[in-house]
């Protein structure tokens, strides 16, 4: 069986988002600024921009998805994003954890509706076989995974922003956790760190 | 004049302390295993240990002290870490802000007890010269730092722990504040960030 792995961006100031996400918001007010590492530099929801990673962005990434098997992603995620236009661009299945799975979308669409935590983890799993399992977020869905003991790794990029608002990552959570630092990749507009969960 | 600094380890969920930090309980419950990184490992109250950093952790404190003159503390800081044993173990005045400088410790403590943030900025940026000016902490000294727009770098430490409880470093903090990285330094028991804060 392959590793749960959680992974998402976060402000210095632990927030997922900015102020006022969701659908025609993305990732908040202000908030694409956590994800100028994916596009290499700043960007705006208006440019028609494609993925621009930097050397050491792009190593993090290729390294944390390299024997990715499935992903699971929140509904109001899934729901910020536009439903990536309707089609999945990820390499893989992706699970979308929601209680409106009424909504399924076609199977052509590389996305599955799955409701409740377990359920989606299950299916994920199975359809990863021995590949990993991601959990891409939001806050929610790894904070689930972090309190079910199921995550294996962490992986935390941390963009040079402080939002000042919006959704934290470790709202209400109030586990302790010892965590390994496994590898971290230095890099323009984030700080790439992969921890392992400790049992 | 020189930069002023804030610097400070918080945890993966933003916490500069664990749960109930105070007099006879330094960094609160748990809160020890921010400060691996200083010590160079596993380390409890009861021990003896001196600083051990690891090679990369003590080229980053190297880097960030290089230049310092002075620095601020809070009294809350001061006053768990037990006024360091009434001698200011750092290598220049460390000023105190306190709403009670009727305590003043002797001169030749090292330490200066000041009351309120500007006054207390002053007399730090006077008696560094041209040199640094460190904000250690805690973690509202910093916020005041920054809602005051006088920090120039700050650098954070993050230790691999999820603590669920304690101070956090951006609690109630509400701006928005555009960083740029200036250097990563990983470690095992930290990475280490220094971000300029921009304008």
């Amino acid at each position: 069986m392959g590793k749960v792995i959680a992974a998402i961006t976060v402000s210095l100031d632990g927030y997922v988002t900015g102020p006022d996400d969701g659908p025609g918001n993305g990732l908040g007010t202000g908030g694409e600024r956590l994800h100028y590492w994916v596009m290499g530099g700043p960007w705006t929801y208006a440019d028609e921009r494609d993925f621009g990673m930097g050397a050491a962005d792009r190593e993090y990434f290729d390294a944390l998805t390299a024997d990715l098997g499935s992903g699971i992603v929140g509904r109001g995620m899934y729901d910020a994003a536009g439903a990536w236009g309707g089609q999945n661009p990820f390499p893989a299945t992706l699970f979308v954890l929601t209680h409106r799975v009424e909504d399924q979308p076609a199977e052509s669409s590389g996305f599955r509706f799955v409701s409740g935590f377990d359920e989606a983890l299950a299916a994920a799993r199975a359809d990863a076989g021995d590949g990993d399992v991601s959990l891409g977020g939001g806050a929610d869905l790894i904070r689930q995974g972090l309190e079910a003991g199921v995550v294996d790794e962490l992986a935390i990029s941390t963009a040079p922003v402080i939002l000042g608002g919006g959704k934290r990552l470790f709202e209400g959570f109030t586990r302790d956790l010892d965590l390994e630092i496994l590898a971290t990749y230095p890099a323009t507009y984030a700080v790439h760190t992969r921890y392992a969960v400790q049992r």
